[in-house]
C-alpha cells in the first residue's frame, strides 16, 4: 500500500491518565524495526505486585506468549517488558533464546528474578527478535521511570495501530479508592505482519492473583473475547493485569467486596476492547451484534460471532445496506440451534423480519438513517430460549485490502 | 456498484456437451427478477430416473431445499425446475406455496405426480416468488423440450455468475459405455442477494437410487465440500444427480463395478466445483491449499479450511504475497492438534518454512514468480500423522467487496 495509514475515522482521543501507585513506566527506542519512534516500553511494579493474564488460544504461539504461560503460575510480577516491530513468532530456539536474554537482562535492571518479568511482543514474524537491541536500553529505561507515562507506554507499544488506547476507572474497594488503567495495542498490519492484540492493565487495589485471575478470566470472556476485526486468531494476544497493592485496601478475594472493583475492571477491558475495534483494519463503522432467545448464552454468543465474522454481513455495513438476509444466512451457518420461521431481525432498533419474513410494510427510514451513521446496532431474535450474547465488530471495506493485500516490502 | 461485473479473469469456455439419453431440457424467460435473458430451467426425465441429492447445512434453508428434501426420499425423477433470480428463502408460508403450485404445474405439464418434480431457485432472498410467472411458461417450454440444450441450460440458472459451467465424462459400467454431464451456478451476488451454489448432474446409467446417493455423497466431500469462496454458507446450496437408465447397462449397485463410473462422476464434480470457485466475487486467482501430516483427515480439511477461509492469507495472496506467517497463524486458529516446531509450509512447491522456523537461506525467485501467476498452490506439512485433505478457494481482492458492498438499488 502506498503511504501510511489514515487515523480510523472511529478513533477516540485519550482520556487523563493519573499515575498508579506502584506502577513506573518508561519507554524508549531501541529500533528494532520502526525509526524514529518509541518501540519498547518497560514498567516496573513495587514489590508485591499481583498477576494474572489470558492469552492467544492459538496453537502456534508466539516465543513470549509461551514465557508468560510459564511465568504466570507465580502469582507475581516486579516488571514487564514490551516491544512493538518484531513479534518474535515462528523463531524456534532463536526464539526462546531471545525471551530468556530478555527477561535475565530486565531481571537484573529491576533487582528481581527473571520468573517475576513478563514480555510481550507484536510485530513482523518469522524473523529473529534482536533482543541485544531491547538489553542495550534497559538502563536508560530505568533512569527514566516515571509514574506519569501511561500515554507514552499506550503509544510506544503501536504497530500500525492508527491511534493510542488507553482507559481507566476508579472503585471503592475495603474502605478506599482504587484505579484501574489499562492501555491496549491492535490491530494494524503491515505485511508480513498479523493483526495482534496486546493489552495491560494496572491497578494499585490489592488483590490476591486467583482473585485477580479469576475476574480477568471472566472478563475476558465478554469483551476482549467478543471482538472480531477479521476471524484471525493472533499468535501474540496476550491480556495481563497488575495489581500493585498500593492503594492501602486490605488484600481481599471476597466477590462481594470486589463487586465494585469488578464492574470498574469490567468497565476497562471493555473501553479497550472496543478501541481496538474502532482500530480494525479499514473500519469506517462500528458494529454492535446482540443475540437473544438462543437457547444459551453460548450458542447466542456462537450465532453472534457468525454474523460478526460474516464477509457478506461486513461488506454489506460497509455498503450502508442493511442486508437482513444475510444475517439469515449467518444464523444458519452458525450450526446452532436455529428456526427461520421463529427468526427475528432489527437493525436500529427497527424490527425488519419476524417470525420467519420480512415485516409487512415495515418503515424502511429510520433504517436507511441508522445505516448511515458510525455506530451499527444489529438485534437478533431466535426466538427458542433465554441465550444471550453482545458483540463487537467494524466493516470490511476497500481499505482492509488496501492493508492486508499490499505487496510486502 | 456501478456497471456489469466483467467476467472472472479465470473463466473457463463450455466444453462440448452431447445430448445424453433420457434427458430432454428447456430454458425460458419468466421474468421473474431478470429482463431479456432465460431465468428458467425444464428438465424432463425418462421414466424410471433415479436421484440422489445432497443440500445446504445451513439451518435457514430456503423452500426448495426443504421441498427437495422430502421428494428425494421417494428415489425418483422425472422433472427439474429451476429459476434464477429469486431464491424463495424466508417467505414463510408463502415459500412453501410458491414450491407446491410450481411441483404441481410441473407434475401436470410432464404427466407425473409432483413428488417426482424436484426444484431449485437461486436469487434474491425475502421476496415472495411469483410462482405463476414460472407456471405461465411451462407449456412452452414442454413444447421446446429437447436434449441438446445443455449450454442454454448451464446459461439459464446464473444469477451473477460470470460464466455458464459445466464438464462431461464418459466410463464404461456394465460393458456399455455411460455419459455423465453436470452444470453448476455459482458464486456471483448482487446485494441482497446471497452466493449460492447449485449443480444438477445427469446420466444416462443405470443406477439404484441408494447407490446413487452414496456415490453422490462420498464424492461431495471432496469436491463441492472442498470449496470456499468467503466462508459464508448458502441457504439454497443444492446438487442433485439424475441417473436416466438409457445407456442400456443392467442396474448395478456393486462398489467395483461401479468404480469407472465413480471416477468420471468424480472428475465432473471436481471440475464444476473449481469452475466456481474461479467465478468467486472478486477472484483474480485460483488457489489449492494441501494439508498433509494432520492426525487425520478431518483434521487435515479443517486446518485447510481454517486457511483457505483467513481473510489475511487472502488479501496476501491477492497481492502476491507469500506471507507463510499468515498460513502458520491460520494453522494455529483452526483449532486441531498442530505443533509450531514441526510445521512446513510450500507455496509453489518451494519450502520457506519448516521445523518450526524459515528455511535459512531460502531462494525466494521461484516463490515470487509463482505467486505471479492465476494458479496458486500451498502445501503445508502439520508433521504430525498421516492425515490430508486439499481444498481450493479464491483470492480476496477489491471486487470482492465492490460486488458485495454495493447500496442495494
Amino acid at each position: 500500500m502506498a503511504g501510511p495509514i489514515p487515523t480510523s475515522p472511529l478513533a477516540l482521543p485519550l482520556p487523563k491518565l493519573p499515575p498508579l501507585a506502584g506502577v513506573r513506566l518508561a519507554t524508549g527506542e531501541a529500533g528494532i524495526r520502526y525509526k524514529g519512534r518509541t518501540d519498547v516500553l518497560l514498567a516496573d511494579f513495587a514489590e508485591g505486585t499481583t498477576v494474572a493474564g489470558v492469552f492467544t488460544k492459538n496453537l502456534c504461539p508466539g516465543a513470549p506468549v509461551s514465557y508468560c504461560r510459564e511465568a504466570i503460575k507465580g502469582g507475581l510480577a516486579r516488571g514487564l517488558v514490551v516491544n512493538a516491530g518484531n513479534a518474535n513468532v515462528f523463531n524456534g530456539l532463536l526464539g526462546v533464546r531471545a525471551v530468556e536474554t530478555t527477561a535475565a537482562a530486565a531481571a537484573a535492571t529491576l533487582g528481581t528474578t527473571p520468573e517475576q518479568i513478563f514480555l510481550a511482543s507484536t510485530g513482523v514474524i518469522g524473523e529473529p527478535l534482536p533482543a541485544h537491541k531491547i538489553v542495550a536500553v534497559l538502563d536508560t529505561l530505568k533512569a527514566n521511570l516515571a509514574a506519569d507515562r501511561f500515554a507514552e507506554a499506550a503509544q510506544a507499544i503501536m504497530t500500525t495501530d492508527t491511534f493510542p488506547k488507553a482507559s481507566t476507572r476508579t472503585a471503592r474497594l475495603g474502605g478506599v479508592e482504587v484505579r484501574v488503567t489499562g492501555i491496549a495495542k491492535g490491530s494494524g498490519m503491515i505485511a508480513p505482519d498479523m493483526a495482534t492484540m496486546l493489552s495491560f492493565i494496572f491497578t494499585d487495589a490489592a488483590i490476591p492473583a486467583p482473585a485477580l485471575q479469576a475476574m480477568l478470566s471472566k472478563g475476558v470472556d465478554t469483551t476482549f473475547n467478543c471482538i472480531t476485526i477479521d476471524s484471525d486468531t493472533s499468535t501474540s494476544d496476550t491480556v495481563l493485569l497488575f495489581a500493585t497493592g498500593q492503594a492501602g485496601n486490605a488484600p481481599t478475594e471476597d466477590p462481594g467486596e470486589l463487586g465494585e472493583f469488578r464492574r470498574a475492571l469490567h468497565e476497562v477491558m471493555h473501553e479497550l476492547a472496543l478501541m481496538v475495534v474502532r482500530d480494525g483494519e479499514g473500519a469506517q463503522k462500528l458494529v454492535q451484534i446482540t443475540v437473544d432467545g438462543a437457547v444459551s448464552n453460548a450458542s447466542a454468543r456462537k450465532i453472534a460471532m457468525a454474523i460478526a465474522n460474516s464477509p457478506l454481513v461486513k461488506t454489506a455495513i460497509a455498503g450502508e445496506d442493511a442486508n437482513w438476509g444475510r444475517i439469515v444466512m449467518a444464523v444458519g451457518k452458525a450450526g446452532e440451534p436455529a428456526d427461520r420461521d421463529k427468526l427475528g431481525v432489527a437493525v436500529g432498533g427497527t424490527w425488519m423480519a419476524q417470525a420467519g419474513g420480512i415485516v409487512p410494510g415495515y418503515d424502511e427510514t429510520p433504517v436507511v438513517a441508522h445505516m448511515k451513521g458510525q455506530e451499527i446496532n444489529i438485534e437478533v431474535d431466535i426466538g427458542l430460549g433465554q441465550g444471550r450474547a453482545t458483540v463487537w465488530t467494524c466493516d470490511l471495506t476497500h481499505g482492509y485490502i488496501d492493508i492486508n493485500g499490499s505487496y510486502r516490502s
